[in-house]
């Protein structure tokens, strides 16, 4: 049967999810997790660097057959989107450069798929990631559960990916 | 007397401005001027690899002393931030992965250094901008003239740009 690595991630400057799964058949498998963190302290060029650098690693060491990334959308301020808009223009390029196809979901895809309806809360979805992971306890940052939980969503609409494709 | 070569960028997804000028004292002098643009029906992914490519070759062709960029305000909508976003990410990623100091300027800043008023319009920027590198017409399209414009913002502020730089 088909093996499927596919690579989930949820972007931003400070803390940035990761999440790498197998997939056979219906079947998941973590194979790696974290989050690429950067400090306030550091600058915005030496910030988006160490991204782009961590995430070209992951990227080499695991080469994804596809990267699953949330498509975002702010009641926020326009300087967050900026700024988060930093952070996901190089963890596109990062994929982009590594000729991984990329796929974007929307949060209520991401829901739908998850739990099965669209206004699931955090700790709903966070829930299910453990459980259809076989984890024993919800990973840590949320970030982290974030980027699990768009990777699961690819897997489980892989059969009509290119339409999400990116 | 000391040779600066400083890269001006406005960055976009469609059209990025880019400028090279060469300092000694007060004298510029333009190096390469252009726009790197992308089309619309290109994937995102696509456009930001593009783009990012054609900056890393200018930059290692060029090797310049410093990066002018500048400072995005937006009274626009959130959406167009995060793209933009995207495309200012990856143009300060390929400075920084290729060591080159970045400097940012506020749109303030930038009118101030090159018609000595903060509130000058586009036309009369356009104006100062042809005047002061001695060019035959004003630089097409808007976002070569703007690239232009803080490259030079830099060069009138370089002696204090530890202040500015990001």
């Amino acid at each position: 049967m088909l093996l499927l690595i596919i690579m989930g991630v949820d972007p931003g400057i400070a803390i940035l999810g990761y999440g790498l799964l197998s997939m056979e058949g219906n079947r998941f498998c973590v194979i790696s997790k974290g989050a690429i963190t950067t400090e306030s302290t550091m600058s915005m060029p030496d910030r988006l660097s160490y991204i782009y650098n961590e995430l070209n690693l992951l990227l080499k060491k695991y080469n994804p057959d596809a990267y699953a990334i949330e498509e975002l959308f702010f009641n926020k301020n326009i300087k967050t989107a900026l700024t988060v808009g930093h952070a996901r223009g190089v963890a596109i390029l990062a994929a982009s450069n590594n000729k991984v196809p990329i796929y974007e979901y929307t949060p209520l895809q991401v829901k739908q798929a998850i739990v099965g309806y669209g206004r699931a809360d955090k700790k709903q979805m966070q829930q299910m990631v453990k459980m259809l992971l076989n984890l024993n306890e919800i990973p840590k940052p949320d970030d982290v559960a974030d980027a699990l939980a768009v990777a699961i969503c690819h897997g489980n609409s892989s059969k009509y990916s290119n339409l999400f494709k990116l």
